[in-house]
């Protein structure tokens, strides 16, 4: 099981392997590391796929490492993986075809803040984290929240989102403009610091979520938020999932500009108390986060309040101090252990698909049903006002019939938001595990478009090859 | 002058062109329109670039049709031409080497509305306003508003914005799916209702002002807005471009979520105040819309009014009725024709440039001192919450000293934006007129690129040639 669709990748010629990393080394030194447990866990994916380490890593530390990498990998016709912190999901890191890996967490330069601006300019090792550290100060935020502290860079090549995206968009919509390395090292700038333009193709918009398939971003430009005056969480039950995603449509619809609105099924609430030592109703959850001023924020709350009463939820609970806010966030925080609690020794295998929104509690019900009557463990946490959510199926990887049947829901799954209007992924990308699904979501001729672009703008294959476009 | 950089189009051969038209003449029978008046009106630019129109006009009703046009064109290698208004104003439209306009217009149907998505599904001919129209009753909106009753499928391509942009963002922002006839005339989907997705390369944003020269847009998916509870209009005075830019400034750092922010220089408030019969006083001009429930918008206009005392600014007038607002806003609304009335039988060439805020008041003020040099009349109209203004050059076309000030103006008007990390058209695209800046703006690398994508996916070079990618 667990395919990787990389039908059309093959091994460079050893000989040329051998040349290039004997160049690479006389470059790097000692940044040239090729033992195997480095490059193991430079291949190392949070998923089922199979690990497959590149040939060598490069510990690059500016722009024109990322170059010189790229130009003797070129010349040699062996492929180049840029790493980030390796939390991808579907195995964007894996190295099919062997190949250099460029690990890219020593370029973790905030290059300039601009305040006024609202944007700051960046290396792609910079995670998540360290640039709100590093913001703080300023009154300063990133909105982007995808759990992991990942990397910018990879959050960018994956097209993340997270929790926050109901309000704040994707990286899609927090990306001004980037600097990439192409096939023959030289830089494209893909735009300017300026908030819109009109200016010829959106190169930016390709970059973001293709996977490094095309270069490697040597440089981001993203834009920030101010840090809101007054941020309340709230938590509210409901008897049915229908009617938390109801709350989550009304709420949406008339305009409350909800910050983070997160639906947890019944088992993963039950799976919360059970690690957490919490009691929740072991009902949908629904835990949603305001930003804005303190009148803002105790409107939208008050406005949620209402719509939730509508739509058969239970106590509503609001607050705005900080500890509280954490305490009542516990299980969403939690969510991810409390899983890994559940059978101690077994995997989790995450996976997410994203519908319209009205298409939502249809989505999450059919699924806890397939789940039931396949006999496996998976609960549930979605991003709802976004319509995107998340399985967590939990799987003796040893046990052939349990991955079997995993196997089939995960199908199962991708087939039924893709019947709803959606998509196979929401967040995850599209690696090597969702490869099989793109086809059936957007047609052949969307995957001839794609395999178009690959081959103008990396003729020779070299960037991260048998990822996102399967062999045709 | 105004040179169209069109010298890699190359007009078909005379027995091509005349096969072509006889098949698309077999097909449409009156549907197609050889006509000289109708052919010109086709290749209208409101702009100073000289016209040039297509050899046919076909009128297409559904996308078979676009699927024939393209078939019969790309077989006789004849340039195919997407028209919708009308509106663009760097020769989109324009024929620099013939060929087939297919006017859009008459597919004007809305498909369907997902009122519970936020979403809604139309051929490309739909007006913003005819579709505005549509949603009223059902208290949804499409929040982009670049002046002109363009259609969406030319606002798509043009990757349009407008006042409402600082708020509800660009076109970029608000399509979520297309379908685009290709080469062959089969059909490419690009992406699906959900949302968000990170399912492959983003091909959405890739024809998102792409102004229709990689394929036909024949359908497309575009989000919706609530219509908000309460619109509050707002207008203040400031003695200074910078004081209003700074205002501009702390408002969007703060994050009041205003929805439009405009500015009218004093050029622009005096040609208003003689056109319209007002009496503002003749200083720079911040006029804003609120949305949002009658508390966010009375919380929302007090903070602005503050911030507008801090920086310098006038009186501060606001109100929620809608005769008051159209009253307040009436200087805006008639920005065009008070301009056309400065110099009744002049041109009035309108161009835009987007730079990083910070650098709005900067770039409006050297503006203002070149169009003094340069002894020119240009009032200036901003979205200043996105740094993007509009200059509307009143120009004698007859008077070749005057036109080469003009030229020369736009010219520094460019090159200022750039050196000031910013762009050479925020909204109004490249086109013909702004080919010789792309150079400058992202570098050789990023038309290197551009290139790519355009042989990629049109290899025969016939969607709209000689437009936005100049010849290498």
């Amino acid at each position: 099981m667990a395919t990787t669709n990389s039908s059309d990748v093959t091994r460079p010629e050893p000989q040329a392997l051998k040349s290039a990393i004997e160049a690479l080394a006389a470059r790097f030194g000692n940044r040239l590391v090729t033992s195997q447990a480095v490059r193991e866990q430079h291949a190392h994916t949070t998923t089922w796929l199979p690990t497959q380490p590149p040939d060598a890593v490069v510990m690059a530390q500016e722009t024109p490492d990322i170059q010189d990498v790229v130009r003797i990998c070129a010349k040699h016709r062996v492929p180049v993986i840029a790493f980030g912190t390796g939390t991808s999901l579907e195995g964007q890191v894996n190295a099919p075809a062997g190949g250099v890996c460029i690990d890219l967490r020593d370029m973790n330069k905030v290059l300039a803040v601009h305040a006024e601006d609202l944007d700051c300019v960046i290396q792609p090792g910079v995670t998540r984290k360290a640039l709100n550290e590093h913001l703080r100060d300023q009154g300063l935020f990133f909105p982007i929240d995808p759990g992991a502290d990942a990397s910018l860079g990879g959050m960018t090549s994956t097209r993340a989102s997270g929790t926050n995206a109901v309000r704040y968009g994707t990286m899609r919509e927090n990306v001004l403009a980037l600097k990439v390395v192409r096939g023959d090292g030289e830089i494209i700038t893909t735009g300017t610091r300026a908030k819109k333009s009109a200016a010829g193709y959106d190169l930016t918009h390709l970059f973001i979520g293709a996977e490094g398939t095309l270069g490697i971003i040597s440089e981001l430009t993203i834009r920030l938020r101010g840090i809101p005056e007054t941020i309340a969480a709230a938590a509210c039950s409901f008897e049915t999932v229908r009617g938390a995603c109801q709350a989550t449509i009304m709420a949406i619809q008339t305009g409350i500009p909800v910050a983070r609105i997160e639906l947890l099924n019944a088992a993963q609430v039950k799976a919360c108390n059970s690690y957490s030592k919490l009691s929740l109703p072991e009902t949908p959850l629904l835990l949603l986060e305001f930003h804005g001023s303190e009148v803002e924020v105790a409107e939208q709350s008050k406005n949620f309040r209402d719509i939730a009463a509508e739509c058969g939820g239970g106590e509503f609970t609001w607050t705005t101090k900080p500890e509280d806010r954490t305490r009542l966030w516990q299980a969403r925080h939690d969510a991810y252990w409390s899983v890994k609690a559940l059978r101690p020794g077994a995997g989790v295998v995450a996976t997410d698909v994203c519908v319209p929104i009205s298409r939502l509690a249809d989505c999450v019900t059919e699924t806890e049903d397939d789940l039931a009557r396949l006999d496996l463990l998976s609960p549930i946490v979605g991003h709802v006002g976004d319509g995107n959510f998340h399985c967590s199926l939990v799987c003796d990887i040893d046990n052939k019939d349990e991955m079997a049947r995993g196997e089939e829901f995960m199908h199962r799954l991708v087939e039924r938001a893709q019947s709803m209007g959606g998509t196979c992924t929401g967040e995850h990308g599209i690696g090597q595990g969702k490869q099989k699904y793109l086809k059936a979501e957007l047609g052949p001729e969307a995957l001839d478009a794609m395999r178009a672009l690959k081959r103008a703008l990396d003729p020779q294959n070299i960037f991260n090859p048998g990822k996102i476009v399967p062999a045709a």
